[in-house]
């Protein structure tokens, strides 16, 4: 097989690692993917890892590489320091060191706020792929995950977000806590779901009185797999929601998501009137990822 | 060793299993403590977990043996169905099934409740403990532990009761969240609790907007993690507070638990301005399987 590769592109999260080949069109010609995620590698691990990935898609010259993700943390391959808000999403991009001097590799920055202190990486790439297809969209977007982010966007910049762990302590409730028992299968109520998220937004004070009741009434009522699984999850999204209401109160909302994880903030969502669009993150990631490469093929970048 | 002992006084949890060998005049001669907890054990491993601790206390004589906690779960040794709301602590007891015809083994029923449901083991006999250390009490009992409860006592009844998960959260989130790298350590801020806290109760719907923060607040500012640490736990009682409201507000508390996690309750309580007395939970487990043994072997009970 012989790709006209023009440029490589890289998502590289926590744990695992995605690259495409990019031809001259700016049309991905074939990707990978590994398990190879930052968490299992030390700094000097990153290159070989990436190399088993794209050595087949190299020739004798040098060629880009745009990377995202978990890859400029500082226990990544190296620290991508954080752009601050209000700042454009991908401010900044550092030189990844590496061996191979045919590689060029670059890393985008995450994204910081001060106040209240709050972090993303690679997030902020899925929001300059939504930009780069919605020019002059102002609103705000929500980034359904481990960590949901919540993000207010104007004239083309981040100027606030905000980060929940809803999923990642969903998922801790379902494979770790007492209530693993009540939760298990694949089943799902979604009557129950809207419930549980209008009784959390609701009244919030009362949802850590809620979570025990779930194995209580496994216990007591056989409350049905699905249902338990289904009120969890409501229960944890409207707290979310009920927290994050001055991010979605009368807003139009821009949802960047994993379909199964999006469709429960979409419903919740929607159960509060607020109208959404839907996209898909694999596809804002990518032309996230093409639109780092145009800035950083523009001589007149950086703009500072 | 010879002992003269009357009868044997079993606590027996989900991880572990505690045993004491009881005099005639009602104090303790001996214990012995081991990991079988029932999480470890089918219901036919029982009798040789208990006969692996007590066998060097027995001689010929038949002996009575009263066991409390989840050994009387579904999953236990033989399941002791719940007491329902409401209803004295220790209402029933059911013999367990041996081989060995010198153990007369009783294991005291939990208490459930139907509305909103809720489920308790081991608890009630440590609230049986504290009414017959302080007979004609009414009040409020909060026990905190890995499911901590709140129980609204009357004229020698369980009234109400509500569990919440917040201990078990609080292991989840140090031992396998993102914010394991943020709270590590054996430090502790009481004043960065007091604060969690008090933020917590003012302003439960927020909670959930305050949990990643620590993570963030770790890489951007190095928080330190007895100050991380010290929040979060502020955080979740807190929110527990706000939730258990109706409980504590205007009401005299009595403790059941453990130093460390009573430390962080009776701090927050104290903060409301609500008084407390604190006790001694296995000093109360025991007072509690002494008032099962009296009740056992008082010719007049059951009383129905």
């Amino acid at each position: 097989m012989s790709l006209s590769v023009e440029w490589i592109a890289v998502d590289w999260g926590t744990s695992s690692l995605r690259a495409w080949a990019i031809g001259a069109d700016g049309q991905d010609l074939d990707s990978k993917t590994s398990d190879q995620g930052m968490a299992k590698l030390e700094p000097s691990d990153f290159e070989a890892a990436l190399m088993s990935l794209i050595e087949p898609w190299l020739s004798h010259e040098k060629i880009d590489i745009i990377a995202c993700g978990m890859v400029g943390a500082r226990q990544g391959w190296i620290e991508a320091p954080y752009a601050s808000t209000p700042c454009s999403p991908q401010a900044n991009m550092i030189t990844a060191p590496t061996k191979d001097p045919r590689l060029n590799v670059q890393i985008i920055s995450g994204v910081s706020q001060a106040q209240p202190a709050d972090v993303m990486r690679g997030e902020e790439t899925q929001i300059a792929g939504f930009q780069k297809l919605n020019p002059n969209w102002d609103g705000v977007i929500c980034l359904p995950g481990t960590h949901t982010k919540w993000v207010q966007m104007s004239a083309g910049e981040i100027v606030s977000f905000q980060t929940f762990m809803t999923g990642e302590i969903f998922d801790l409730m379902c494979s770790s806590s007492v209530l693993r028992y009540s939760v298990a299968g694949k089943g799902w109520d979604q009557d129950a779901f809207g419930t549980a998220v209008e009784d959390a937004i609701s009244r919030p004070e009362a949802m850590a009185a809620r979570l025990f009741s779930l194995r209580a009434e496994s216990l007591l009522n056989d409350l049905p797999q699905a249902t338990a699984k289904a009120r969890l999850s409501g229960l944890l999204i409207g707290a979310e929601l009920a927290a994050a209401r001055p991010y979605w109160l009368g807003q139009s909302i821009a949802m960047i998501g994993p379909k199964a994880m999006g469709d429960g903030y979409a419903a919740a969502l929607a159960a509060q009137h607020v109208p959404i669009i839907r996209t898909d993150t694999v596809h804002m990631t990518l032309a996230g990822l093409n639109a780092a490469y145009s800035q950083w093929k523009d001589p007149k970048w950086p703009a500072q």
